[in-house]
């Protein structure tokens, strides 16, 4: 990941605690199935960009917190993120082979298991946050933000709302960032509101730790859909074209190129923005929304 | 439900207390696609016994506490019940077009909505602890025992156990009753856990809710597949003989019909001796544990 040299490092030195704590919540006794344990192992601990847990951390240092005290809520975050590509990828769904290069899982372990691996994913990153944020009023406070963002009125009612909107002809702006809103904006703007309320943050800054999430996800969405358009498949690991392809709607086909790339911009600003009150401390996250719309991959 | 008449009117009421949580913790946002919303309905809402919400009611009461500071994991429970029957039910599963006489979830809207339905719910259950009690310490612990009794320890490990048993020829009594353990009896222990913990029981009345659990949920499977060899399929719902025909093994195909009555009974009375010590406050407790051999359905 190119992201600047001085967020590059960052991000690693980030990435290897989330790494490591991912794997120790992984070892589970022998009560769950070996195949199962491996199916888990085999999505959560795949390379990936962890960017939902990255941002918590974050948020977590930027607010003068510990940044150890978030690693149970990142990895739970990792958790919700990658059971929802395990049953987004299942043949009744999306029905893809392929997820970061590798196949995915119900082609690796079979539909019956893959299915009960995102259950189990999606069960063990609230068992993490419960076991693992010791203070119990910022654990169930987590609990809540994680399930309201991952739920039926966030991530899972987008995904509906998303398969949904592929039998609709027309589809409209508002209607598309509603979507992606629920869908992806939710679970990143979540990590940000948890890791600030671990660092014990008052109710102004995890406001703008909200309005930073918000603008930085719906970024992110319209940077992919981008991507999809103009990116490079080795460096993607997936197909190019593939939104297009699903006549899916993008922001690039709703709004054209150079008009999306603004957008992104406008939006980029206003994170930016939200945060300028950290002074120094938020120079990662403001860096992370500039890299956003800039990466290639 | 033929329980006795006092058991039988006692549950009936915890019943119609359980029906308007249910209904009130799915009166989702807009934000929630509505086709999600009917098919989250449609299987939560459908007739059942609502035997581990009324576990966790029962367990409160049976502790002192006030039965409706309860009613949350109650219904967080049959969530997790709910939406384990949507997922096994699907053609990757179990395959069933059939649920309490009705179509099944996925017949009725569809695989993906299924899917999701099943995801929503399973997400739903942790957001309604986490609102719904109100000490936090209390509402924490509660997750904890819930994601754990459900996930790949739990529920989840034995659902995939049950799967992978399906191919093995010859399957041992242990292996058997180690399946049912975490496929059905950890989530008919984790209610008394719960409701006894929002009473505010103590460590050794929680370990003899457990007991009482464990038994309790071993003695209702041996009693459910003793009424598929025997059972009425029109009290039950679905086809008797299910099991049988899908190879599983069961405990009178293991120990014979006479064996099985008999290893149920006590069973019963372990449970019957672990309660003892709640004196009146039991009552209901114990007079369920009989009538989970006695049922005909």
């Amino acid at each position: 990941m190119d992201a600047g040299p001085e967020l590059s490092t960052y991000l690693a030195s980030l990435r290897l605690l989330i790494e490591e704590r991912l794997k120790f919540d992984t070892e589970l006794s022998g009560q769950c199935p070996q195949k199962l344990q491996e199916a888990i192992r085999y999505s959560l601990l795949a390379p990936g960009k962890r960017v939902r847990p990255c941002l918590a951390l974050m948020a977590c240092e930027a607010c003068g917190g510990d940044i150890k005290s978030a690693l149970p809520a990142a990895s739970a975050l990792e958790m919700i993120h990658c059971y929802s590509l395990i049953h987004d990828d299942l043949p009744a769904m999306d029905d893809d082979d392929l997820r970061r290069g590798r196949p995915t899982n119900h082609i690796q372990f079979g539909e019956s298991t893959a299915i009960l691996a995102g259950d189990g994913l999606l069960t063990l990153a609230f068992e993490t946050l419960a076991k693992g944020i010791s203070d119990p009023q910022v654990a169930i406070a987590c609990v809540a933000d994680l399930a309201s963002a991952a739920g039926v009125e966030g991530m899972v009612g987008g995904q509906q709302a998303d398969l949904e909107g592929e039998e609709i002809e027309e589809i409209s702006l508002e209607h598309l960032e509603s979507i992606h809103r629920r869908k992806t904006g939710r679970l990143l703007t979540a990590p940000l509101i948890m890791g600030g309320r671990i660092a014990g943050a008052d109710l102004e800054t995890l406001n703008n730790l909200k309005i930073y999430g918000e603008s930085v996800g719906l970024a992110f969405q319209i940077a992919d859909d981008l991507l999809d358009v103009v990116g490079d498949s080795r460096k993607m690991g997936k197909g190019v074209q593939k939104d297009a392809d699903h006549g899916k709607a993008t922001y690039p086909a709703l709004l054209g190129l150079e008009e999306s790339r603004k957008k992104a911009n406008i939006i980029i600003e206003q994170a930016c923005d939200a945060i300028s009150g950290f002074g120094d401390r938020g120079n990662y996250l403001a860096a992370l929304a500039k890299y956003t719309i800039e990466r290639d991959h």
